[in-house]
């Protein structure tokens, strides 16, 4: 089944989100990289550095989970008219194996999209492997209506 | 509905984790601590510190996925033998209202347990409301058989 | 954690829906009934009936789903000003034993509720034991403003 | 990124599903009818007929989730050993729109499957537009050993 089509697409913010790392903050520490932005797709990166293995050998799950939710929102905003908000209000996410070196290269594609909410699904890759699987739900939010001038 | 009945209960293991903070990992960078634990119910705190404050002025809503998913990969290991090893198969998140400052403190519990599996729901409360609900499956993995001595 | 507090209770809805079958439909296949409704919990039950076990000898999973459906769907409307529309948007459920006899009895609670959105739980019992656990999202709608007279 | 490959493909068994809509249970009353079976992917169909229509005028929710939860557990069968069950442990569904009419053809895929657990996305299409998508987990379990003849 094909993507929704987009009315909107802010191809300046994409420009200015690719690439760019965070100077604060988890996505900041997990050095999460936006590498391509397209209308209802986005794709995130995560080197799998030796700081976020833990004592097993594995990285940590929670860090699938950060990598799902920062692509969950961050993927609404060039679809949406300027001013407008998107909250993510849910997500489910499968871990399908362990994770040890290399990139995590999460896929977000918008299934769905109404004038009220978003579906969008999420596939990550590490070594060629399928590593984690997520579907959430963004809720968006209109821009506050301006008090009238007096 | 009660809570399954336990087994076993690795005492040691809970005093031992109760109140440390890792020295490295995502779980050292959030400050997550154990306060609590008790056969399947184990509380963890989160304080919301600057570092984790995104521009808009909240939270980043992944660091209360790592929360959850480090409850939930915590809460199995004092119920299961010794040698058993538990893997966060899936969960489901539902992010409830923006966190600016104070504590996280999510309670998690095990909702349902077998030998192959155990559902957990865990409550996130901030400032006096709650903040996230969640539920996942971890999948409980038996110790490999050691081999026969020669 | 407290559920949230409710400005509105419809008793009269309550006292309609309680111990009745409906004619039509799914729920009336499934001879859903719901037997106590307060604010934001809500209580139904299904009994299993020979008709929907499989060649297997356990109901079909698809029967716990529709019950929980129905208790997202239902627990609402008792707490919710007259004319807004609740739209199931999205639940998880974790199938925890097979079913083959007795009754099903789901208790939703509504745990966290905003003026857009609300977050249910669900546990369904079977012969003393646990056999599902649903959490899921509920849209409130508010009723379309009606056309100013001319 | 692509579906895992499977060693076991069941054409019978495909052959003797296609088209068959059962005699008793849920999936009898919906009408469900698988209409296509590839290893990995299957096709159900469920005609929007008038006695699943609800008083509001659109089909009960719990159908869609029970279409969900017939292809997970029926999508993992012609890729199994003969004498391995699979038991669906939990699912996750969002429902997209209304629907009132016409037919719903939901198509699983297995996107990911170990020895011990597959994960399934569905989408549901009705009248050229998506309804719903769902994502869960199939426990795979061997079968029993057989004692020892004596």
């Amino acid at each position: 089944m094909r993507s929704p089509t987009f009315d909107t697409f802010n191809e300046k913010w994409a420009e200015r989100m690719i690439g760019r790392i965070s100077r604060k903050g988890i996505d900041s520490y997990l050095n999460l990289k936006i590498t391509s932005i397209e209308p209802g797709r986005l794709v995130c990166e995560m080197p799998v550095v030796d700081e976020i293995i833990t004592n097993i050998g594995n990285m940590h799950g929670g860090c699938l989970s950060v990598l799902c939710d920062h692509v969950l929102g961050t993927i609404m905003y060039p679809v949406m008219p300027a001013g407008y908000w998107a909250a993510t209000t849910e997500f489910k996410v499968n871990l399908l194996a362990p994770v040890s070196k290399g990139l995590c290269v999460a896929t977000g594609e918008i299934m769905s999209m109404s004038k009220r909410m978003a579906v969008v699904q999420i596939q990550v890759e590490n070594e060629g492997r399928l590593v984690a699987l997520a579907q959430g739900t963004s809720t968006i939010v209109p821009p506050k209506p301006k008090p009238m001038p007096t």
